[in-house]
């Protein structure tokens, strides 16, 4: 069964306004087999949102809406249900007991207003609402079902909670889902795409989504089956060969980041960490330190983001930085080197280049990145050339430069 | 002239993600007169893109679309266009070649699946973008606008301004639109709402929001009139009042970040700054580093994140920082000092605390920040006790960290 959001009401339309209930409500739907296919965001408009829910009924079976009941003319939720199922509003004399009382526990007089709270879409089950003045409603329509929500979160979710749930599941199929979930580092979307598109294309179950951010890309895969081996054995059937194709190039199978996994190995091996930054001024200690705990195995760094810093603070000889310029496969391994036995560290990273926008050269162009790697038996140094926005080339060799440790503990 | 936007993508209909590129859209618009009047998400299905975009179109002029241009069999935003116009899809050599160019000019070759990227609508106008592989695409159609973007923000927001406004201006009412944009450092949002509310309540023209992040609010206020001095006159009515009473809580009224700031005043007074983080872990310089040229006035920095890297690198003597424990205001006052003597910056910052989750006592909960400031001729220290998750902790001792700065340099 398919499902569809509708947020209700202007103020969600301006630029400072996420509709989270959606997100809630999602994950709420999708550990119970619904998938939601669509959501809209409709301002406090009666005619705009009777067709906006006519377009969603057009698309599934269950719609959820969230928001427009309270006691204002913008309000309109109440009315555009009814027109929608042409159905007349009826006055429930309990809701406005109720409402009643709950003004009057709150020793408030209720306002003349609330009474519009009091209607009901002719035919609905009234949800009760335990946080709020707006009650729900459940309403069968056609074969379908359009469910109204109050929209302040706290009251959207205890009532969904309270009140859905269980008229819901006589409505589901008896299925399960089961997922994976993948993360890889310092590949292109497409390369990867190209690679595993094979394994997964010829598949609608499990559903493959893949999902790129810089040098980072997540491949969620979500099987649903009647049983739990059949879900089990058909992601098994598709995850196996993925990760064969993808090899050592999956850094993660729960989600998290590369700085919690180069943490795990840390950790696991005893060692400590320190890193000498140029270009990415703070940026990769800053995604190192952002695990709690990582006082553990981060033995300190350098931010040496000139040449005087880099023999100041590093202790890199001046003649030996104008020789080969801080841009350089030679003071990189230098910068790693001097890190790491300035801290006692046992690895240390360095990265070194040009993040732009200036500064870029013929022979070194704006995104040139030197990261080096030293450790006690082994030192390594790998250009690379990024593209982007300084914040991206930045982003990009902090990535590269957790990923090369990686996979350099890997192999300890 | 009413305006719909679709995020296109499977991904955003899931409990996790987020569509943020139409909240800036959404600000864009406005800031021409544009109302937003509608929002949808749907996923990577062809026919319900279609379906959606008719719907749209039913209501407004001008219809955005965002994602789904990528190369792979997932991103159908091209073809749905296409069958919605009933036009075909036509390839072009013109683009083709460019993406060709662009995967030599990053060492790599152009997979078979990005000849995907050159089709485009007939009639269709291309829209270039500068920072990924999906061309845009404005298509007229029936006296309407479809506007099809690419999903990643860096990408759909350099395109919309590059590509997208000066194709808007001509179809939008004459009429002036001006804005004031103050920033306001370390500062509660019901604190500032409460003191300057009643300046700027009882105006609906000019439009006044407050948006909050951590304790960094953005006060935009906009006037819409038909002539520029009507509309300066109102502006300066209600911008007046507010900055008399905001006074240097104010840091910028250009829109300009906190390390922007303290980038102008640093380079202003000649002088050069250094840090030491504990608790932020790379935070800090990561903020001031991010703007372009900031080596000029950056002497560098360390990160001291245990007893041991305080003492080797920045030469706290173990038995002061065992005397006073590392989380203390001696030890932030001593980092500032000998990294500013390390470094010979004219000025230096040092942040040590607890950022959390765990290692908090009863005399330093998680939260509490120690914030060192040493010049020539003037040293300080600040205690904070900052609320909220690891994160948030470190942005805000970041931020004080940067405030206290700049209103240092304001006095020099």
């Amino acid at each position: 069964m398919d499902a569809a959001i509708i947020a209700i009401g202007s103020e969600m339309l301006t630029p400072d306004r996420v509709d989270t209930n959606s997100l809630w409500l999602t994950d709420q739907l999708n550990t119970r087999g619904v998938e939601v296919t669509m959501k809209m965001i409709v301002g406090d408009d009666r005619e705009r949102l009777v067709r906006a829910m006519r377009h969603a009924l057009d698309e599934v079976d269950l719609l959820f809406l969230s928001g427009g009941l309270g006691p204002t003319e913008d309000d309109v939720t109440r009315d555009a249900v009814a027109e929608l199922c042409l159905r007349p509003l009826v006055f429930s004399q309990d809701i406005c007991d109720w409402l009643v009382q709950r003004f009057e526990r709150m020793k408030r007089k209720m306002a003349e207003v609330n009474k519009r709270q009091a209607f009901v879409v002719e035919g609905a089950d009234v949800l009760p609402n335990e946080r709020g003045t707006a009650p729900g409603q459940w309403v069968e329509y056609s074969g379908k079902h359009v469910v109204l929500l109050p929209g302040p979160p706290h009251e959207f979710k205890a009532m969904f909670t309270a009140q859905c749930v269980h008229r819901l599941e006589p409505l589901l199929p008896k299925q399960v889902i089961r997922t994976r979930f993948y993360r890889v580092a310092c590949m292109g979307e497409s390369d990867l795409d190209q690679l595993i598109a094979p394994v997964y294309k010829p598949y609608t179950n499990p559903a493959t989504t893949i999902l790129a951010a810089a040098a980072d890309i997540q491949i969620h895969l979500r099987a649903r089956c009647p049983h739990e081996d059949e879900a089990e054995a058909l992601l098994f059937k598709v995850a196996g060969p993925i990760l064969d194709l993808l090899g050592d190039r999956v850094y993660s199978d729960n989600g998290d980041p590369l700085e919690t996994v180069i943490g795990h190995q840390l950790r696991a091996q005893r060692k400590t960490l320190a890193v000498a930054e140029s270009a990415t001024g703070g940026m990769l200690a800053e995604r190192i330190t952002s695990i709690p705990g990582s006082s553990d195995y981060f033995a300190g760094g350098f931010l040496t983001y000139t040449y005087h810093a880099k023999s100041q603070l590093l202790g890199i000889d001046p003649a030996f930085l104008e020789q080969h310029k801080a841009v350089s496969e030679p003071v990189a391994e230098a910068m790693a080197r001097c890190a790491r036995e300035r801290t006692g560290a046992s690895v240390a990273l360095a990265v070194t280049g040009i993040a732009g926008p200036g500064a870029g050269s013929e022979s070194e162009p704006v995104g040139t990145m030197f990261i080096g790697l030293s450790a006690e038996n082994h030192s390594s140094v790998r250009r690379y050339h990024f593209s982007g926005d300084r914040h991206r080339i930045r982003t990009l060799a902090t990535q590269f430069a957790l990923d090369l440790l990686r996979r350099h503990l890997r192999l300890c």
